[in-house]
């Protein structure tokens, strides 16, 4: 999935301690908030409206949800097992008039679908938050399914 | 239940493409964040604290959650398939000092009460958020159970 | 557990009307969104980042994160029924430029696991916003599982 932007995520998400990236009950996976990190460096940081443009904001969503679902993938072996992404919520960090959260959440309903086919098909929420770790413009979770 | 807010949203709430308002999973149903919509136009818009007062974003409140509930419906058929509904969380676009979000969110709160009994009778988060897809004051998700 | 904050739950939260702090479903629990709210008042307000420190949200996130279990054990009869955190969001009501919001997150994380062990271990979404509920500066909500 990762030639969709040419990235790579395999084996690279780690994090240790207290809480982690991916808890399973039964047939659902929580999936914590992601920002678009690749490899130790934050891809793209600053205020969506101002300093990042809603397609920058389009591509972080999508490597927010990349990440998402090369978690999925470690957890699970592959994402064929995924039988549908239940909801995404979608944190988008933007200047006071901004209101295109919707059109910047696009980029990541677009490359779940794109990389799920039907079972991408989700609900989501999008909302304007003030700021998110690391200078982020978006963060996304999100809860999946298998069978 | 529209007869509460004299409004009627039967069959008017379309979305396409790669994303839906309604998901279910098994016994769960989860609803897209709804804002206060209703055909075309968003009804009320603004910042809560500023320009939108406490009754008005409570009367918006209202409003995402009537269009939740006609999803719910539309897609179970009849809202007495809802056994709980198990979670609202409530984003309110407000003002910089403005911290009245419990009693904004009690519009969605009475409402859902009203409209399905004890079933009705959920778990809330509020918080105040910096902006809102179209402008809109209030935005609304939620999951719900059915038996 | 109480005695790692020095502080009693027991038998003090309460709420009434039409949404309740827990809802069961099945074997997950929600639990409403907490503020660091001790007896009547909250024991910590204000923004982080400016009038409030890391160190004082972090204390006020194990707050919230003890409210909540407090709840949980109300709910169950015992802790001990808990078999999985699954997930929380923590909200941090920020200044403009603040962006520890996870670091602020590790307090409730680390009281999640010191409570809890490798039950308390969870997926965690960290924003912040723009304001909160009766001006505090952290509120949290979480979903638990039981065996």
């Amino acid at each position: 999935m990762e030639a969709a932007l040419s990235l790579s995520f395999s084996g690279e998400i780690k994090i240790g301690g207290n809480y982690v990236s991916v808890v399973r009950d039964d047939r659902q996976l929580f999936v914590s908030g992601q920002i678009p990190r690749v490899g130790d460096s934050v891809v793209v940081t600053g205020r969506v409206g101002a300093e990042v443009s809603v397609e920058q904001a389009q591509y972080a969503a999508k490597i927010c949800t990349m990440r998402a679902l090369a978690l999925l993938r470690q957890e699970l072996g592959s994402l064929d097992r995924v039988s549908r992404i239940l909801r995404i919520t979608v944190f988008v960090k933007c200047s006071e008039d901004f209101s295109l959260q919707s059109e910047v959440a696009d980029g990541a309903s677009e490359l779940l679908q794109s990389v799920l086919g039907d079972a991408g098909i989700h609900t989501r929420t999008s909302v304007g938050v003030y700021q998110l770790p690391k200078n982020a413009p978006v963060e996304i979770d999100l809860i999946a399914a298998v069978d």
